[in-house]
């Protein structure tokens, strides 16, 4: 489970991710407990504690420039718990979620056409969704 | 916006993805929407989304062998879309998200040593929180 | 299934919700489908919705002055969802969601007592939590 | 804050929740972080937290004949804390929840006929959705 210098060089792929999750369950004999519906659980677990950050701040600004360093910290250990169970979870069900990931940005592009700039923000429809 | 043949032939990285999403915002004017909590509660609506594919299936084997394609195909995009906003609200609170996440897999190997395999699943404890 | 105008003039009551649900449940043989997690993860889809209505907004004041008579009536629908899958879940898991809820109130209480006002908006500590 | 003996005797009713949520920010001087969005994520904190609970376990049976008291009693904290902040949320929106989630019983009694005991688990359709 080292993470050489070299690797964090360059750019970071999902599938190093989900290798490195692979990994570290069958180390720990955890395979047992990585079945899809447990995994998503935790990932809802762990988005609420993504959410616990941002709860009482009312409206943040980009940059989050009023920020501790700890906070900030804190931050990039909770949006990576959700990163690193949506990878095992998406392994675990079979899908390769970079492939799907460039395939739904394309499929983004086409329902939302750059020309069309208007944006409903009354509805409730994401606009990835 | 293109997803040349060359693009998927190799591992997808979180820095191209953050740079196609930073892109799709800026053709569309959507910078102005894409605050960190308004972000955030759009990945909650995905994992919302998420949920719903696999709330009335009961336990579900590994590989999900008895899903139809389109069934997988659906699940795919929505393991996407929650993926892109988290992506995307690491760009914006300027968090390096692969940085994070390759940084917080080793913290876990500290945490949970491969040598000891004990599990407790009765507690709420998440293996990677 | 009747909602007659006596049971809407008086506050309505978990049980009389929980009551709600199991019949509506046995009456469509739905029992089947309700196991916790099954319930649990429907929640988590309501949730989601409810979230899908906050998610482009910004920071929105008390009372929701600005909005359309049918945008609170689509938000009071998902508030709904929420409080009916919460109801059967803690009905399905045998919890008395009213007796837990007082307790906790309860609880909060000494754990947060009135004299001591200092609030921390840093930390991702929930003041019912 | 008192709840007595006489109060627990009888159904517990959303009004009397509201009514002691708001007296509880009331006391604390909290009013001021009880805005829409901040109550939202700190409902959806509370989710993740209950999600935890049932993260590892597989499938439950209903009624969890295998849990521990003490893991009732800590379900029954979670599956309130959801129910606290709901209350308040719908609250502090100016819904009345306990009106809406009837109207909702009744909306879902419609969309799905007691007759037609059909339910397709294959897709993400929420039956009170």
């Amino acid at each position: 489970m080292t993470g050489g210098v070299e690797e964090r060089d360059q750019s970071v792929s999902l599938d190093l991710l989900k290798q490195k999750m692979a990994n570290f369950a069958k180390e720990r004999d955890w395979d047992q407990f990585h079945s899809p519906r447990n995994l998503l659980l935790a990932l809802v677990g762990e988005v609420g504690e993504l959410s616990e950050i941002f709860q009482w701040k009312g409206e943040v600004p980009k940059g989050l420039p009023d920020w501790k360093e700890e906070e900030k910290v804190h931050l990039g250990e909770e949006l990576s718990d959700v990163l690193l169970y949506l990878v095992r979870l998406s392994d675990i069900c079979g899908i390769d979620l970079g492939k799907a990931a460039l395939r739904k940005v394309e499929l983004n592009a086409i329902k939302y056409p750059a020309s069309k700039k208007n944006f409903n923000t009354s509805n409730g429809t994401a606009h990835t969704g």
